[in-house]
C-alpha cells in the first residue's frame, strides 16, 4: 500500500489551505459536506491525524470517526428529513477510494429515492453554506 | 423508528437458534460470512447487545464493531488477496437496511471486478466453511 501523501485534499482542508463547508469539529475528527453530494446532507467524516485508509488508521481514530459519523448520521435525519442513512468507507482504489485520507460518508436517505452516481453532481455554494449551517446547529444543539 | 424485534436472523444467530459460518468473537461483538456475498470474503460484523442500527447502538458498542470491522478487513486482505476493502453499514429500508440487527459488511475487493448486487447469489455452504476456516485462522495469527 502507497504511504499517506500530505498533498491530498483533505490534508489540505485540515490545514485550512482549501475552503469546505465545515459542520463539526473536535480534537481528533473534523466533518464538513461532500461538494459533489450524492444526496442532500452528504456529510464527510475524516480523523485529524493523517491516515491513507483502514489499513493504516489507529484504531482509537476510527472508532472515533464512527462515533462522530453517528452523531451526525443523528443530526442530519433530523435536519434532511431522512428516512434513514447510509454509511459507506471506501478503502484503496479497488474497494472505491479517490482521496487517500480515511472518510467515512454519512448519506441521508429518502425512501424510494436512489443515491446520484458518484461525482456526477456539484451543487452550489449557496446551498451547502445554508445546509452546513443547519447541520452544525442541530450538532450543537444536541 | 420500530424497536428492537429479538426474532431478526442475527439475534436467532447470536442465541444459536440459527447456524452460521463464524470468523471471530469477542464479549461485545461477532462476526460471520454473509451467505449471499457480494464477492469472496463477504463478512457481517455486529454487536451482541441488541441495537436495530445507527440510531439506537451505544455508541461504545458502535466504536467496537468498527475496530472488530478493520482487524478483520485487514485479515480478509491477506486471506483473499484482497486489493481493497468496501465498507458498508445500512439504517432503516430508507439507507438500505434488511435485517434489523445492526452489521457491517466488511467487503474484500479486487481491482476490476464490481460487488455483485446484494441477494443475487447464494455460495456453496462448503465454500463458505472453508473460507470462514481460513479468515478465523488468520484473525487468530494476528
Amino acid at each position: 500500500m502507497a504511504s499517506y501523501d500530505q498533498s491530498n485534499v483533505f490534508a489540505k482542508i485540515l490545514r485550512g489551505e482549501l475552503p469546505c463547508h465545515k459542520v463539526y469539529e473536535d480534537e481528533r475528527a473534523f466533518a464538513f459536506l461532500d461538494i459533489m453530494p450524492r444526496c442532500p446532507g452528504h456529510t464527510l467524516v475524516i480523523p485529524k491525524a493523517p491516515a491513507r485508509n483502514i489499513y493504516d488508521i489507529a484504531p482509537a481514530d476510527l472508532a472515533h470517526v464512527h462515533t462522530v459519523a453517528q452523531m451526525i448520521a443523528k443530526a442530519a435525519t433530523q435536519v434532511f428529513g431522512a428516512d434513514g442513512i447510509t454509511i459507506q468507507q471506501f478503502n484503496e482504489p479497488a474497494g472505491g477510494q479517490v482521496v487517500f485520507h480515511l472518510h467515512v460518508h454519512v448519506l441521508p436517505r429518502k425512501d424510494g429515492v436512489p443515491l446520484k452516481p458518484a461525482a456526477t453532481f456539484k451543487e452550489e455554494a449557496g446551498v451547502l453554506a445554508e445546509q452546513a449551517t443547519r447541520l452544525a446547529a442541530a450538532l450543537t444543539a444536541r
